[in-house]
């Protein structure tokens, strides 16, 4: 179904570098399941370590907000993006964060109302109010 | 530049059900400013008194998250569909609900990151884990 | 402010392919106002003369749908795909073509309960009842 | 396959909200089929009630649009949102309300030839024709 | 599961118009195979020769661009516009023309690093440099 | 109009991380130019070393693709995003590294081409071609 061919375990375990993202994934996550994603983006190591390196930094990374949050985000993005294997992934990751049948349901009442008046205003086509121009 | 005529105070005034949507915005934010957008709905008050509503109970009405985290999914939507004016608003009210350069440069690093995993993902078309599909 | 340059009507009289394109907008459209998309398309008549030519076929030849009901289809897309020129260009037409306020309002609550049904159900990601597969 | 659980008929009997959302879909429709995504949405009965309240003041209520129209033009923005489970059941809907094969066929031209040239738009990055930006 | 029923080749050998588009695909690509966007699109044959047409014009007619350059060009928006089909027929499109997957790779690594960046523009909502107006 | 605040050089000289980013961005490129991007990223070293760093791997390092290429491949996503900024700075950058007006014309041609048969799949949604499966 793929485009790219999905690499095994045991391919993994024979490419030194593969390796080392697949050991660091499964050691970060304190869990043995490496999704789809990584045994697609193997078949090029650098963009591999590059993804996982940048999705580390963002995303485990202690930072400005909270995890459970970031994961929302994602979500949001990626509703908006239509990309289905994302959804799934990172819904999957949130409820894994915490979030409840509540916190869903208000998060994906955000997101189609954002996207609704997202497409009042795009048709719309307004004057930003100087008042939103002012910077801190 | 917009598409539709902006209504101004005085006209908003003149109209009942125009007059209480724009009191009710002024009395839930506790400010003057009525922006751009309700005066541009203001032309069809079927459409300015649901979209009001609907924001209200979405947005305004305490849920099961924060007031500013739904503050940053809504620019997360908005950024993801290129909706200008929706981006500056809502960026606006963040930052009028606390939100940090910190929380705000983080916001970004997530966006920006869940856009270049969707696009990855929508290229390689792959298969969902069946871990994913499993439901609470 | 556009990333390519804008033929003036002296240099489209000067160029044979062009003139005979501006010639037939005009025609068509019984207007002397040649507006800038085809300006900025006269770079490479190959595709000035194609573009054109579908745009004829499609929202000018007499089919199964009225004009107006295209006009508006057209800036539905254009809003969802954050098309500034397109909504512009494409709400003037639908008007010059007697779309009313209240056509107008209407249309474009119809694009914002789209936009956020569609965010609702990539959300949700749910299988295709069966009944929306039966073909007649 | 969703991020939800879908609600059967007995769950919903068994929540008045939720039984009264259901018992009006069927009573509006005139058919006993409740499609999935109300089955979706009645985990938050909030949600449920609000679109499917906001659905039936836009696309059931008489206005100034003809209800087909506005099932295309639903067609029209989920198809470039990319909301498949959207284009299956409102391409139904279409069909249902008398949509026939050359109508929807000319939808399709439409929606293809609107995408074609908004993506040459956003790529050309064209001031606007002042002509365009007169409001009536 | 498709929205409108696709033709064999039985029924496209009676129609005249069908039988000609079918039997130029299966002479410009020196193959059996018509894939099914082409048995869709016969349900109307003045859009199976447009767009046929168009793309023999833009994808095979000898031009300024290398041809697996426009493959790959027509994957990176494909990826952008979430299309399912398109990304799996061009990329084995793709891969027909000699992409290798280290080009695949690299092609990914682009795609998903301009949405990011993308992503994040459209966040910061930045005045054009006015070295980038210029035109040459 | 910005939604944060653009550093100055002298700002970008007093902060060490700042500016070690700045100066690689003026060597990389052997210009004193930095455009605006760069400037509003500087408000969180961390967001602005990564995406420098990334950009960097994917789009200066020699790799399988053309830099030329990867420009226009960047413009083909830029221009489906609908981020304005990106299609200006990369449609520049495009031109310095040599993109002809034909080139740049037919680059357009397939962005256009693309985006509209993505539209006419969405709106179909084939099943996708067994052929198409297979995976070398």
């Amino acid at each position: 179904m793929s485009t790219v061919r999905l690499w095994t375990d045991a391919e993994a375990e024979a490419n030194p570098r593969v390796k080392a993202v697949f050991d660091d994934i499964r050691a970060t996550r304190k869990s043995d399941f490496v999704n789809n994603v990584w045994r697609a983006l193997a078949n090029q190591p650098d963009t591999l370590e590059r993804i996982w390196s940048g999705l580390k930094d963002v995303m485990v990374k202690p930072g400005a907000l909270d995890p459970l949050v970031k994961e929302m985000l994602y979500i949001a993005v990626s509703v908006a993006n239509g990309c289905s294997y994302c959804v799934h992934s990172h819904t999957a990751a949130a409820k894994a964060k915490g979030m409840t049948g509540d916190q869903h349901a208000e998060l994906l009442a955000v997101i189609g109302m954002a996207s609704q008046t997202n497409a009042l205003l795009n048709a719309l086509q307004l004057p930003i109010d100087p008042q939103f121009l002012v910077e801190s």
